[in-house]
């Protein structure tokens, strides 16, 4: 047992810390690894939210509680990629302005939270009319953030 | 930190009946999109289950909050990769074991899901001896199925 922990941690607490500040450095071996998990949490929650969108469109009948869970999902999703946008981690389709004008991204993320926070009170609701609205501004959260930070 | 739990457990609770194969076909519109979706929830999955491994090797302190924060996403992530691996998705490091011995992978899935149920009790407890057990367990669940079912 001790020694599977050791080979598995020893994968984990890998080389090159130094390009990234001390909080992701223990997070990530490597800004690939940022990297990756990033875009990874980010592939998440677009395939999550992207699945409430023929409900919302009224392609699908609205499944209460699945839409719930997709929500969850998204609501997790999305507080994990934003601490593996550290120094050093540029790239990954990211635009400079992450790391040029962070204040503003920042405030994009800030935005998107406050967007899902009343995207799951809606969806606890089990009002369609409230998830439309709510789902709605979400997308507009994240379209904002894409097109000032995202290359296509 | 109460929001994000709270997110985090109506999640896995609520997770489980979407997972079903009838509504994989629905979920991606191509089968590179099911192999990017899978890979990405075992990144996310992967990346959280490794910043435990320090804290259990007794490299780092036991943050039982933090343990159990991290715990919650690898739980959440768990239930997520399968409903990809539908016919027509073979590859992407996946073996072809996947498919022909699928009964077998699912038996994997189901001891990996009651282990990470003893990890979430374990992380509950707060006891760090406990959740070095039920992370021993974890690990060598992970090991079993990738020894079978993933290419190195």
């Amino acid at each position: 047992m001790k020694r599977l922990l050791r080979v598995l941690s020893v994968a984990c607490i890998a080389a090159a810390p130094m390009l990234l500040p001390a909080t992701a450095a223990a997070q990530f071996a490597k800004p690939e690894d940022a990297v990756k998990y990033r875009q990874s949490a980010l592939t998440v929650m677009s395939s999550h939210f992207g699945r409430i969108a023929p409900v919302v469109r009224g392609q699908q009948p609205y499944d209460a509680a699945q839409v719930k869970a997709d929500v969850a999902i998204v609501a997790m999703m999305s507080k994990l990629p934003w601490s593996a946008f550290g120094p050093g981690t540029e790239g990954g389709g990211a635009k400079p302005a992450v790391w040029s004008d962070n204040a503003r991204f920042k405030q994009g993320q800030e935005r998107l939270h406050g967007d899902i926070d009343k995207l799951v009170a809606a969806a606890d609701t089990g009002d369609l009319a409230q998830v439309r609205t709510a789902y709605g501004a979400v997308a507009a959260s994240c379209k904002a953030c894409h097109d000032n930070f995202r290359n296509r």
